[in-house]
Formats: C-alpha cells, structure tokens, sequence
C-alpha cells in the first residue's frame, strides 16, 4: 500500500481526461496534475525544447512525492519517455504505448487508423509503436486539428462539430480500419460523434487505456492507495483562470483551486 | 529615401497578412519578418513573460538594422507597444490603433463589432482604444478561437467554415454594429465568408489599416525606399517547415527561405 500521489503532466488542459480516468478506475488515489500552461503547445517544438521543458516539469512533480505519472501529452510521450525512465526510478508510462497495445488487442483486420494533432501524427509515434509490435500491421493517420479548439469551445454536440469530424473521418473509414486510435488527450470528448461517423469501429480511448495500464502496475507492484478521501491538486505554470475554465468541460464539474507556479 | 528594410514581428504566421498588404501597398520595400515561432501562442501568456519576448525579439529586427517595426501581433501590439516605443527611436507601430481609427472613420451610429482570439478579447484592447478615441462609441465584442485553427486548414471556402461564421457573427449581427473589426491576423482571409454573413457591415481589415498608416509614417517622414526589388527575408524561432506550409495559405505562393534562428 502507498498513499502517495499519482503525478499527471500534460503541456495543457488535455491530461485532465487521464484525470477523469483516475478517478473512474482508481477513486481512491491522490492526484498531482501539471500543466505547463506557459509553453503549450509542445507539438511545433523542437524535441530538445520538449525534453528539456519535460524534464524540469517531471521534477516539479518528484518534489511533491508523487509514487508514478503518467505523462498524459503525447508530444511528451513520443519524444521523452524512454530518457525520463531512464532518469527515474519510479512507474513512468506515456499515453501512446497502452493505446497501441489496446489497439493490436481488439483488431482483427490490423488494419489501424490513429488520429491526433499535427504534432503527433507528425512524429509517427503511434505507427513506430504499432509497427514495433506488430510488423504485419498497416496504420492509417490523419491529422485532425480542428477537434481541440472545438473541444475547448465546448462545442461538443453540434451541427459544425459533426460536420468537422465527417469531413476528417470519412476518407478514413473508406480505408477499411476496424479500430481508430483517438490519439489526443481531447479526443475522448468527442467519442460520441466520432462513432457516429465511423459506425462499427472500435475506438481506443488512450486516456482510458493509460489509466488501466497504471492501475495494472501498481497492483502488481504493491503501490495501490488505501480507501480515503482523495485529494486532487491542480498546478499550472500560467493563465490557471483559463485552465479552471477549460477543466470544467473536462470534469464535467468545478476544479476549485488552480495553484500557478513558476515556469521553468 | 532610405533602402534599409521594415521589420514586421509575429508571434506566429499571421503576421503575414500584414505582409500581404506591404507588398500591395509598399511594393518597393525589403521586409525582415521574424516570426516567435518556438512561444506562439502569446494570448494566455502573462504580460511580464510578453514583454519579455517581445523585447528580446525586437532586438533581434534592431540588429537587422530595420528602419521601422510594425509588431503585427496583437497581443505583443496590446502589451508591450508603449514601451517598446520608449526603448527605440524608430517608428513602431502595432496593429490595434490603425483598425480602431478606421472604425472611427467609418462607423455613422458609433457602434462598433471586434472580433479577435480569446487573448485579444480578453485584453481588452480595442475597446479601451476606441473608448479613448470615442468616448460615445459601443463596443461589443466577440471571440472567435476556431477562425485561426479553420484558417491554418485551409478550410477557407467550405461549408463548415460558413456555419462557424454564422454560428460566431449571427449574435453581433443582431447587435446593430455598422462596423466589425477583424481583430486577428489571420481573419482577413475569411473576410469573404463574413461579408456574406454580416451583410452590409464595414468590415475593417487591421493588416491593410496598419500598413496603411506605416504608408504615411514613412512618406511624412522621407523613409520610402526608392524602386528597386524588394528582398523578403523571414526567420522563425522554431519549426521552419510548418511556416513555410502556412505561409503559403496566407500569401498565395511559396516562401522559398525560412531560416530558423535561436529562440531567446
């Protein structure tokens, strides 16, 4: 048993859908939640900027004790994981590796479409990780910008909305793909309209299938909390009004206190 | 007559519109563009980190020995112009001034649309400047935070962007302004498809308005450059390539050079 926090880093707002998982799989576990607000987005950046920015940022969150994170942005995911594990001796996971494995679980075509920002699909992170474990896979990729300010509009059960995601979506279910990677932290919003459009596929959740994976590490280490009263904390490095704002549509409900610390 | 180029400064690509109309309205003159590419965006940025940025990046068109700057972000315009114009003895100026006169200019019942970012709304900028100019002037104000994400698509002429637009303009129509703002950079290539919205509406493009005024600043001032062909140069502090792709939606053919400079 271990009663410390899980630490959630993401470059913004996104990560608080791996938050909402926590609380869904793992209600009785303290959370730590870092969003490095003032140098969002990560995607355009160079991958020595990301590394940098993330390593300072994990070390936010060692300084409040956490027992694991989940680096909940999947710029951070595809650029730092292996280094950060290196570096530190606790659990470690990104969002990008249990979303592909769920997806190599489920399909029976392998044939894989994976969705996300730019940055993401520009990274290839998810077709490298397909590949890596299963060779005979084909990934499909495309990016879909447009979802994340449609997200934090909170414009999530509208006419345009269903328009944005037919006129990204539909080229992709013409590929034949029987399971789709929501590849972004805010995608998981938007479950509803996607499946709608993409009719029988599977969609992997990666906020819901990262949480499992932690729940399944730390039962297997030990490291599970006692029932109690969980305690959320919320850092930002800047602008925590808007981060407040934003999470409600996350949540689904108030975040009381939004604590901005320093930049790195 | 002086050869020596106009600095224009962005956080991003949208400064490129302002770029547009130099070479339609100014069409002899060297450009320096540098665009804060490794920060953008600035809106949920403090205003102690814009200035900072700002003033670093200044320094950077300075040493490119530019004989006027016209920051062409309007949040860098918002919160740092007055200072940096006490900093430097060459003409600067931003992009809010230049489109809340023309309003003024224009406007025959005094009440005035703005639309820009959240960052630019929330600032407060145009309002308090029209405020100042026109003390009995009505300012209502609108964000529209999927124009920028649509414009960078591509998406310019597409049903989807005509119902954003509608979904965004259709209340500020109701509010019987005469006169709307594009207060983003990015915003004059939708102009199209909000002149079909808002009707009649005056629509103010800041690009064309502030290019305008640098016109006159340069012509009272015998700052002209004489005939000759103008050399476009642009820098960005991060990610060249994506520039160059968006540069093209913004000018109508290729950016043949984009060099990457260190980030402050």
């Amino acid at each position: 048993m271990d009663n410390r926090p899980i630490g959630v880093f993401d470059s913004g707002v996104g990560g608080l859908s791996v938050v909402k998982e926590v609380v869904r799989q793992l209600p009785q576990e303290d959370i730590i939640y870092f969003g490095d607000t003032a140098h969002l987005p990560y995607g355009p950046k160079t991958s020595q900027t990301i590394k940098r920015l993330v390593r300072d940022n994990v070390r936010f969150l060692l300084k409040k004790k956490v027992k694991a994170i989940i680096l909940a942005c999947h710029t951070a995911s595809a650029f730092t994981l292996e280094e950060i594990r290196e570096d530190n001796p606790i659990p470690i996971i990104g969002v990008i590796g249990p979303g592909a494995e769920e997806a190599l679980r489920v399909t029976k075509n392998r044939r894989i479409g994976v969705i996300g920002t730019y940055g993401t699909i520009r990274s290839g992170a998810y077709a490298k990780e397909l590949k890596r474990l299963e060779p005979e896979a084909s990934v499909i990729e495309k990016p879909c910008p447009l979802f994340v300010p449609l997200v934090e509009e909170g414009w999530i059960e509208r006419e345009v909305t269903h328009l944005v995601v037919r006129e990204y979506l539909e080229p992709l279910k013409e590929e034949g793909i029987d399971t789709l990677i929501l590849g972004c932290t805010h995608y998981p919003l938007l479950k509803e309209e996607i499946a709608r459009v993409m009719g029988g596929t599977y969609l992997v959740d990666s906020a819901r299938a990262t949480v499992a994976q932690m729940k399944r590490i730390l039962e297997g280490k030990d490291l599970l909390a006692r029932e109690g009263v969980p305690r959320h904390s919320f850092f930002v490095s800047d602008a925590p009004e808007k981060f407040a704002r934003l999470g409600r549509i996350f949540l689904g409900k108030e975040i009381e206190k939004v604590e901005k610390v320093n930049a790195c």
